[in-house]
């Protein structure tokens, strides 16, 4: 497909360059040309013996263009538990609620329960997942029989998967259709034996590949771990080599200065989740931190069961609104950071450096916002409308690889809504009757 | 107009109701029955003689009806600075660069300004607002003009507006028209001479009234009055008998309980508005003391200056979430009671009384919620899929009074949304330039 958007206000999140009104050629799965109007038609001049054949030519009116954002932490099949357990702390949560449940998931379970995490990035202008859930083979089947670009990590921890599996979806999802990619990781410090950790050290060391996991999400899991092993997980995990090559944590709530000096050293990300961190009373991660010390951040809904919103307008509010009352200023974290937290971060933090910018070559992973909505009127200021005052409403495009898989609230995923809410619901009915 | 909504899910946010399967009948203003589909064939038996001409009959799809949300504390005009004055501190932001540009608005921009507020009202389901800005007269009129619901109150302080304009609005708004009434109210203790407050004090007495004003939404606000008068600005206000007919404040983060105490004695209602104290780092309001203390919180969105958003879907979940970081107690202030601070509550805040619940008699200011949108699938429980997950995408209809003023997207208030757009824009280049 050859898609053509004009009029439009375009927004390329490349550093340093600001809002123009444009056009963009998108040509299976990548983008062509974005520019200006003066540019296009230079475009042309310079390529005389070109012939397009649009498929579609988009009239913008005025609305924004913009790379889609990036998930960077989800659990998508956890839909089956959204509003089932809520109200409750972490610990309990996770252990009375969410893990008797999820003994009674199978993977064709999760395949469908995926689609409706889907769809919601779908209409919140998201265009990749980072995913991390219990069957990596039926999640990649989701993502991909929908269109939808996702990184997975694995689970891995002492109850569930095993690292010959973890090696096993490394090699078979990576490359495995245009989708799907895979990155190591673990569930987390406080459901991994130490030797379970070494062994995917030598994963990581063997495939000189990065590292993720849950980390310093909770104080509680924290203090643990300095109980067991003298030091924080981030320092337990550096000192089995696991960061030698990179990675991240999501959550990091709970960091001091020595874990923020090896996230510095070891290049790490930190995936924020604020809405979960906030629903769960996990607290407030130090993102003006992170900042300062020059730390990339990127941000993450967390899963259906606890946030329960898969919404990436509420998680950029919060990551600036929090910042703003943890350190008692209103300054703190500005919306031109927290844009580039949901998109580029994102994109470098899963790996996916050609879904980062809009600009000539990149994948054609795009999204276009309504200006035209009372939210974002006046027209004073683009970004910190975004940031401030977007909502899943402005949404009226989602784009990823060059085709469009939602419009106008209509989705393009292989599968009507109604019968993907009817296999949920059957679901439901099975596992909690 | 007599309309007929049927195959509804209905919430009627009556104390002890759960959501029931049913219709809602609506003639002129008001609501002519609400119930079961054994309760409407009732209805028809009881009432042989009665014929209704159905202007329209809405199948509602299984989507919900539920009272409208009242947006406890406003000021709809501020739609100018929309993210023309971000990430500053409240002194800053107030002193700098709000009332150096209030100066140069007249009380017609201010009508039309404030239309683009009404709108986002609409689109995240509001139905009343409770309002305060600088001309009441012209407020009111676009309050009106678009049929929204509107209850105000003055900002009168030592530098605009006076005790004799404040009887006069009293006066003149109440039954000036079916959609504006008006309450008594200060702009706050910090701009207001205690000679003006007891005048204010004398005409609360006159009126038998209950009194408003901005309180405690800062500590710097608290200490001050407290190097002023020795006391709190609620404690102060007591004193001077401003509350003895009952009100309340907006805002109210820091207090304490003697505050509490005071709150209490009076019936008092807080207003809270998280997204505004979080965005202005102001802090956290005691939301969970205020119900353990029995005072009523209702809830409100505060200028889209301060905000941005106009979105009580936001405000409900960081009611819920910010009270669960300030305690660290995931289990704080559950989901329910927050639906009910955001209608019931709000209602009776705003004197509205026939508005704040469905049910015979009461006033028809309603909406619907698509309950097949991804965000809030499967329907596990739709009281926590509202609070946590529900988003402004999810609202289908708004109803006030018997009209449908915003539905599927599309507006009805009189005037076309691309016009309003402009006026504004004029009137920022006008302004800024």
């Amino acid at each position: 497909m050859n898609i053509r958007f004009y009029n439009a206000r375009i927004l390329t999140m490349e550093e340093g360059k600001d809002i123009f009104r444009g056009q963009i050629f998108v040509s299976g799965s990548r983008i062509l040309f974005v520019g200006t109007d003066e540019e296009a038609v230079k475009y042309w001049q310079d390529h005389p013996d070109t012939v397009i054949k649009w498929d579609r030519e988009i009239d913008c009116g005025g609305n924004l263009l913009m790379p889609g954002f990036k998930n960077a932490h989800t659990h998508s099949a956890m839909t089956l538990m959204r509003s089932k357990a809520d109200d409750l702390p972490l610990s309990d949560w996770l252990n009375n609620q969410i893990f008797p449940v999820e003994a009674k998931m199978t993977a064709e379970d999760i395949y469908h329960l995926s689609k409706i995490s889907i769809m919601e990035y779908l209409t919140s202008g998201m265009t990749a997942a980072f995913e991390m859930y219990l069957t990596p083979y039926s999640v990649a089947d989701a993502f991909r029989d929908c269109g939808f670009r996702c990184v997975q990590t694995s689970c891995v921890n002492n109850f569930s998967q095993s690292v010959e599996l973890l090696e096993d979806y490394y090699n078979d999802l990576n490359g495995r259709d245009e989708y799907n990619s895979f990155i190591l990781g673990v569930h987390a410090e406080y459901t991994c034996s130490k030797e379970l950790l070494e062994k995917v050290a030598e994963l990581v060391h063997k495939y000189k590949a990065p590292f993720w996991a849950h980390i310093q999400e909770t104080e509680s899991e924290l203090m643990e771990c300095v109980e067991r092993y003298g030091m924080s997980p981030i320092q337990f995990f550096d000192s089995l080599g696991l960061f030698d090559y990179g990675g991240g944590g999501y959550h990091v709530v709970w960091t001091n200065e020595h874990d923020r000096q090896i996230m510095k050293d070891r290049g790490l990300f930190a995936v924020t989740n604020p809405g979960s961190n906030t629903k769960l009373a996990s607290g407030i991660a130090p993102i003006k931190e992170y900042l300062e010390w020059g730390i990339p951040v990127a941000i993450g809904t967390d899963g259906p069961a606890s946030n329960n919103c898969l919404d990436m307008f509420r998680e950029m509010f919060l990551v600036t609104g929090l910042a703003k009352l943890k350190n008692m200023d209103a300054s703190s974290v500005e919306a031109t950071e927290v844009l580039k937290m949901a998109t580029v971060n994102g994109a470098h933090a899963m790996g996916l450096m050609d879904s980062d910018v809009l600009a000539e070559g990149k994948l054609a992973d795009i999204i276009m916002l309504d200006l035209y909505q009372p939210n974002m009127q006046p027209i004073n200021n683009i970004q910190k409308n975004i940031v401030y005052s977007g909502s899943k409403q402005n949404v009226l495009m989602t784009m990823i690889g060059g085709i469009i898989r939602y419009e106008n609230g209509k989705f393009n995923i292989g599968e009507e809504p109604s019968e993907i809410y009817k296999k949920a619901e059957e679901i439901s009915k099975r596992i909690y009757s």
